[in-house]
């Protein structure tokens, strides 16, 4: 019984999600539909790629996952399957594959299903959908798709390294007030090298020296750094919102200043 | 294996949805449960209807779809199980169908299991779930149903037809601020007869001459018209909230203009 | 087929409460997965003991039950299963099950999973959908839990009983406004013997001399009072919000004064 996960812009209050869920168990009804989410900020790829890169490992192999996140083609902007790590991916190539992977994916091939990419106003419906039921369907990928696709290439922001500095950016605050960089544990390992550090954020006074395995490993109300369950850093307050008390939104600067 | 989707008012911070589907699960444990939204504004049979009518096509034949908004019994508001279109409705006669049906269904028996839609302050759990599981589990709604039910007749707003104008309603502003009106392709089509012409709305200068096929046809932020997936009449802004901008609310009127 | 709810304080902006799905699907593929809410205030375990308390009966016998509110393990607060009602109940113990259960359950288990308890920030995902798939796949209890755990005792604020009043507290506002509270139908029998009676809140002028069967019992826009679906007192306005007009909020008190 394959799963089919939702990860879009088009929010709980509408019908629209359900309209996808519909045609999927039309064409293949033995499937499993979960919501990712559908409150990605419209038009945010680096939000859905951040949401689904967090979370499509904890599905089993075989997994496809629709992104239904600016999901109209365009000239510069096809339908494609991507397999990678196991995994089925559907989206328009927007840029969101630059943020999910860390590697260029090479197994990617463009849609091609008459001519509904270029018609339709519902592609993750009338496309992604029938891409989805098709391949939990067990039927072969080369029947709706027309060959390699090489990704458009964009870039995204990564932190800067120098030999006593990190210098990221909030890229994620979730409805916890929780702050996750784009500071992985590998290149806090990779610069850091067992020094001394201190992160710093906002504020000259804001600064947090050492790294905790848990929420609750300092004093309720008290600030803290870990690596969380993806191993981003994270800046949070104990039982409280770190976005809240330090005025902490997206795109903020922290930095890891490490001792000479 | 059957799916029955819910269409509800409840919202979703509460447990109340989840309580529907337990106990469609336990009367019928191997259906599939689908949400349309839970989000229909409190008693709006016309949101409720249109978000149905939006969707239902999309679900496989024999689909049953529960309506829960507005749904207590009363002297003029029976419970009934309605089939139409290969899909099976269970709602209160509130005027829902009006909206949902384009002709009035004939199908239309009243929900009958002993005295629990008279007593209970959960109808949509008590009795629809209930009405849900028998359908599902493929019993004869003889059982729970006694004999043919005439809905109540409640008429709903329609577009005015003239000779040179459709006048019309906006019905729905989705999540993303595009603005559905309740006119129909069909109808463009049967009073345009090929014409050229110009849509009104909110301000004398808010006009638009043309039908766009897909939102991106016009540049990123410019207003356009389309017949969306449900062949309604949409007004929106390419990338951008049209509800925002026109200041635009469901009710306001909408118009077209066609050329002598 | 297995069922497993989830009742948690992770909103549904997040990737969360999906990361948890992915991971019970993972190991165990055939299990349903059913959302009770994830919109639990964060940390209130009173909230999450009370919507599960009127939920978790409407599924079948042998549901598995993840309680997601502040599942962090601490010392006086370890990670636990609990089998009460022919249901399992999979939580920390902080407090939740005194809310959840009128007696305290005995067959409880602490949960024993090498020691990802102590060292994981997420444990809603990496210990309790591990011990629900765990279950749900028909494995032995005694594999992951280390014996039989006492579990603190935490006391819950209850309504105040003398001969002529009964002083209860409002402890549930819903998303349309009605209003619970702790006063159930027994505690009403019991204390008023079937005497005349007054439910008085918020202001001297507020008063309620009769108990309602359903809401449509008073005219529109009318307050009522009822006993509803979960057997606790309700202060309603028939199709309007009681929390709005009334001022009310979780914790203000309803008292019953009964005739001598």
């Amino acid at each position: 019984m394959a799963i089919v996960t939702l990860t879009t812009d088009l929010g709980t209050k509408d019908f629209y999600a359900a309209s996808i869920k519909g045609r999927i168990y039309s064409l293949c009804p033995s499937v499993t539909i979960v919501d990712i989410t559908h409150e990605i900020p419209p038009f945010d790829n680096e939000i859905a790629a951040y949401s689904l890169k967090n979370t499509f490992k904890d599905f089993p192999k075989g997994s496809i996952h629709i992104i239904g996140v600016d999901p109209v083609e365009k000239e510069n902007q096809k339908h494609v399957v991507v397999f990678q790590d196991g995994h089925y991916f559907i989206s328009a190539d927007n840029g969101v594959f630059s943020f999910l992977f860390n590697k260029i994916p090479r197994q990617v091939l463009k849609i091609n299903i008459s001519d509904i990419s270029k018609e339709t106003t519902f592609p993750a419906k009338d496309v992604f959908a029938a891409v989805a039921a098709h391949i939990a369907g067990g039927k072969a990928i080369t029947e709706i798709t027309s060959g390699k696709h090489i990704l458009v290439d964009r870039n995204s922001i990564v932190p800067t390294l120098e030999s006593n500095t990190i210098s990221g950016h909030a890229i994620y605050v979730d409805s916890m007030g929780n702050i996750t960089a784009d500071i992985t544990k590998a290149t806090f390992k990779q610069v850091g090298m067992g020094r001394d550090f201190e992160i710093r954020f906002r504020r000259p006074d804001n600064s947090i020296k050492k790294i905790s395995s848990y929420y609750n490993q300092v004093p309720k109300g008290e600030k803290l750094a870990l690596f969380n369950n993806c191993n981003n850093l994270e800046i949070a307050i104990n039982e409280g919102s770190a976005s809240k008390l330090f005025g902490m939104k997206r795109g903020d600067i922290i930095r890891i200043n490490f001792s000479d």
